[in-house]
């Protein structure tokens, strides 16, 4: 895989003096057509041997093309605030949006690299780790933005001669560290394990480019070159690349019988009852919050369910149990400018809470595979992959602790009728039927499929779905209550 | 001041049960007026004696209305993100967007008040840092904030009871801690204190309700009510209040001598000059970045100038004296919808580099006192307010060991009309002049004004403008990189 990069390219003074200046002017071209359509996210990864030009080429990125919308990341030392988050938080967070280039050094590939060289995770762990990099990078190029890997390599003898020879002038010795001899020694391991991550996470959407290092005229021109093929390519596309591949249609149950239809949907709990029980769980989960182990823990809960099931009051007879310090509500409106320049995900990655906090969804990313897919709002392609890519999201909280429980409130569609011409004659503001409330009650057999389907490929082990049948308030908020209950303690008893 | 708040105010259960449930109609009502007219922004702080219920009263605020779209903060230790950043930093990334309301609780009265009470600081620090909280609200009253200051209060006896029957009952004893007995001991110096912050601290646009605290129907009843009567006001008033009283001419120089004027704008550097001169302080600067103490610093850079100055060829100067994994520049472009839902400085204050970072920004806050004063895009009063709005923000950078360095770049008009017919004719898209910067410059005397007066009332000892003759290039590069230079040096020199 390194054969091409070990040959000594080298490009001469009067190649490089005739082609810099023509190659300038295009950079800054396609980058000003990038910022004014605002077309797609550029987002370039700059990784590779210790001292094999990284830095410098970044610098020169910078220059070649006008600095004010690029934005350049070394992400070192986690911050503490980034401590309490999934581990792809940091990158999130400062992801460029449409329109804006962001450059990485020290990407998301350093952690794993590192962590397989000097031997805290096995190769299992390590491909475990790769495998949802390729997801993660596959999601970002679907929701449109340009992914480029570049890898900055040195062979054995040419990064000792670099480390001699910068150690060896006044001005640059401070680049040399321990560390970097530590590696060098290690040089083969690096080189094996790097050949291993550059091999499974080339993909067809965002293929690593490997350059050689050791000549910089070599290096800078490479680059920008591929830089610029990739940017007119993507710009000078009539259309935005098509991924909706012909996609298979979802097969239903060809006898009808869907999951939503298995629910009992008389269950009911007397008043009295119902008090009791609320006292008797909003207590215990008050004191749960309250648990030391609690700390070390997040709680994300997502209310999705039927219009009119009593997503509001259910919400508040949770939040009623909580210090109201303790929880964030997050209610999923229209996305505001900087969130439609981001990828879908990203309106709710910055909604994570840290330890010992809960943020609680009312409506979710599920919006993408019932509203959306319903109503036609984003492509086939768009929904399907959705799944997966809230799978791996999911994962990735509760990887860091977080309990992430999710409730469907279901109520019958004669149910939804009465509140709803209950609600019209109250003729209180704060509940009012809309137009749209109605039409969404025309398609109830298409919102059932999505339901059903959604449950059927996001009920997980580690984030199952929680059915709650909610034509009786008091019994739905009981069991909502008791399971948020049930899930901490179990998370809790984990630790 | 607490005499009324130890009366022994006490509301009867009748009376209670009888009001309670009108005003929490009448607030959900409010609430939901807010969050569809997105008119303001409501920030309620909650703060006074350890255990006069705070924490109940906060929730009780966040069961009366839809929790959807309060967020409660209680900002504690502050995050090594926080640390970084002005004081103010922590509250500034979590105010609420208009249509939305805030409570905190563990205010930016708790630090001042607690370090006065253990005698970290003096009263003369004490009213310093009150002083600057004044500021700060009122410029938050000036965006449109309705600002809502609560303080519980209970007197010495109350306090007592109030720890003992806590601490009797198993289900509350761990609220009282040993730092709240510690507390109740300096009982007669809190109040001291408290009385002088209240005192100094009680302005016409967000003056104190003091609240007896010790029974908790009065106190919630008090404050809810407070807070629909402050809500309908502003909901129900036709107009958003006016700020602009009637606001004195600023009175220019009646001999027509304005420090802009006074530039030598013949001032030139030769082209061989130029480049050595470049290289030295491009140097310098790479060095100073590479300095012990730099880690302790930040630095905020601001170009401002006429059209066609400058601004970017210089910013490039300076960006390739740097790591490109050390600055940010933020071209100040349109706000976005989220920017236009806060404070007008909650844009520049979102960018606020951490240590050992350099931000550049291509236009900044002076944005308010130039081109909107100019084009009439602000009120007269918003603009003459920013003056001060401005320097107390500078003011916070510095104190935090930022090096504010602000650059204007003049060139004469002459000048400005070559340049422009030059781009005309090179025709490149990347320096298009557009009908704006022609309009811009029929009011060149208007903007002349407007930067004179910017420049006297914003050049401070510890945030001064740079003027730079920027007709030759060459010369203007150069003044800005060694101002640079030697503003760090300074600073660095400080530490």
């Amino acid at each position: 895989m390194f054969e091409s990069a070990e040959l000594g390219h080298k490009i001469s003074k009067t190649v490089w003096k005739k082609e810099v200046p023509e190659l300038r002017g295009a950079l800054l071209d396609a980058q000003l057509d990038l910022l004014q359509s605002k077309k797609f996210p550029v987002i370039i990864l700059v990784a590779g041997v210790d001292c094999a030009g990284k830095g410098e080429t970044v610098n020169l990125l910078n220059e070649w093309m006008d600095p004010r919308h690029i934005e350049t990341h070394a992400l070192r030392d986690l911050t503490d605030e980034e401590l309490e988050r999934p581990q792809m938080y940091r990158y999130w967070r400062v992801l460029p949006p449409k329109g804006k280039i962001g450059i990485f050094i020290g990407t998301w590939y350093s952690a794993p690299l590192l962590e397989n060289v000097y031997g805290t995770i096995k190769n299992a762990e390590l491909d475990q780790r790769l495998e949802r990099i390729v997801h993660f990078e596959r999601m970002l190029c679907n929701e449109g933005a340009l992914v480029l890997k570049f890898w900055l390599h040195l062979s054995r003898d040419e990064q000792k001669k670099r480390l001699k020879s910068l150690e060896k002038d006044p001005k640059t010795r401070w680049r040399v560290t321990d560390t970097d001899w530590q590696h060098y020694k290690l040089y083969d391991k690096f080189r094996k394990v790097s050949e291993r991550m550059l091999r499974t996470t080339s993909t067809a959407e965002s293929p690593w480019t490997i350059v050689e290092g050791s000549d910089p005229n070599y290096r800078y021109l490479t680059i920008g070159k591929a830089l610029l093929a990739a940017l007119r390519q993507r710009l000078d596309a009539a259309e935005p690349p098509q991924h909706d591949e012909p996609i298979p249609p979802i097969m239903s149950t060809i006898d009808n019988l869907l999951i939503l239809k298995t629910l009992d949907m008389s269950k009911q709990l007397k008043k009295s009852d119902y008090e009791d029980e609320l006292e008797k769980y909003q207590g215990r989960l008050n004191l749960l919050t309250r648990h030391a182990g609690f700390r070390k823990l997040s709680v994300v809960t997502v209310f999705e369910g039927n219009d009119a099931a009593g997503k509001g009051g259910s919400i508040r007879r949770v939040t009623q149990a909580l210090d109201a310090r303790l929880y964030r509500i997050i209610p999923v409106a229209a996305p505001t400018d900087e969130e439609l320049a981001q990828p879908y995900m990203w309106r709710f990655w910055r909604n994570i809470p840290r330890k010992g906090r809960f943020t609680i969804f009312d409506r979710s990313w599920y919006g993408r595979v019932l509203v959306e897919r319903v109503e036609g709002l984003c492509g086939r392609g768009d929904w399907m992959r959705a799944y997966g890519e809230i799978n791996d999201f999911e994962e990735q909280l509760v990887r860091n602790h977080t309990v992430v429980v999710k409730f469907w409130l279901s109520i019958s569609q004669e149910e939804q009728l009465r509140r709803f011409k209950e609600r019209e004659k109250i003729g209180f503001k704060r509940f009012k039927i809309t137009d749209e409330d109605w039409r969404n009650r025309e398609k109830w057999g298409e919102y059932e499929v999505a339901v059903c389907d959604m449950i059927d490929r996001t009920s997980t082990d580690i984030a199952p779905w929680t059915l709650v049948e909610a034509n009786d308030k008091y019994y739905a908020r009981i069991k909502i209550l008791k399971t948020l209950c049930e899930r901490i303690e179990a998370a809790l008893g984990k630790i």
